[in-house]
């Protein structure tokens, strides 16, 4: 059972990229009170390269949910880079979806979807979240999506 | 006293409407470590329907206000849902308020203030939360308003 | 060691300011399980006006960090009105960073550090936090950024 997730991973043939560093003064990951809050991840190819563009204008929305699920893939891997295993995670407790569209896009939701159904393969039940989606003008370096996160962490 | 909040809900003639189903892989409401977060909310009206539009453009700060507390009420039904009842509820901690408006429009405090009153209406001292507002240029199909939240649960 | 924050304040020559009230039924901070969640605050000068515009438009990146650090000491004297001193914070677990912006403009990271820099400076290791920072189209008041808050409080 201990190595479940770990080795779901593997069977989706998911590799997990290298952390993303901080460029500032914050940190990926802070745990405290049993959750850990993961800062907002960015989309990255895996080759490396950041997924740009706004959905409604020059994204579709299945690019916008591979997007959704490459920042997930980052969460996870800052996940795993903060408590040493993904077996470490109790629950996925709260996913925060920004998604970069113009104002007449509506399906913040679909998008979210790419995140939200990755977290439910690889981890079950335990990775059914509670989640917010919204639309925003501009995310950083002028990536498609951004998605924090709180992880309750087992004992 | 234990059924304080329930009876003042109906008081206030407020009829919790049906808890929207995520029409996903998320789930309405997590627990953990003692709180409860509950996934961002759409404001229905009592009849069933989404109140859309834009704060600025189509929708003034009044229906605005009715939109936050409608989100607020779908908030409210998630709560029961999850924890079987109001009165299970030691205080309501934050509110994530994201309301959809043009870029001149500044009075999201007011708009979001549907929502915090009723918290106070309904539960007293123990609605008194934190709150962040702010805008957005597009929510999930359309809406005007969406509310996440996090709830301590008594012990 | 006890009193290392305050005094650290005082070297900076950071004067906090008196903490905002909110103009309606929310609270400027919740204590809940150990975490407390700071409201989104609005950057206000040390004469208690409030630094307003829009990143890409009528401010520069530099003036976004100065706001971005203004609404980061009024998150300080939130923190220290609500617990009494910024001693008894155990760790700055995560700030939401929210730029009012155009929708070309993609240095939200370099904005928000003008408040994660100031945490550091101030706690040290237990300043270094999670953060995400997304642009929104407009923002209470017209201001030029809203920051909000969790911070783990020592027992």
């Amino acid at each position: 059972m201990t190595a479940t997730v770990e080795a779901r991973l593997a069977q989706l043939k998911i590799r997990l990229p290298k952390p993303a560093a901080p460029v500032a003064t914050y940190v990926p990951a802070v745990a405290a009170g049993g959750l850990l809050h993961v800062s907002g991840q960015l989309p990255f190819t895996e080759e490396g390269d950041l997924m740009t563009g706004r959905l409604g204008e020059d994204l579709g929305v299945e690019r916008g949910q591979q997007a959704a699920r490459r920042s997930a893939i980052m969460v996870l891997a800052q996940i795993k880079a903060a408590l040493g295993s993904l077996d470490r995670v109790e629950r996925i407790v709260k996913l925060g979806v920004f998604v970069s569209c113009t104002p007449g896009f509506t399906d913040q939701p679909k998008v979210a979807n790419g995140a939200s159904d990755l977290m439910v393969e690889l981890f079950g039940d335990a990775g059914k979240h509670a989640r917010s989606a919204v639309g925003v003008p501009a995310l950083p370096l002028g990536a498609a999506v951004e998605i924090d996160a709180i992880v309750a962490i087992k004992a």
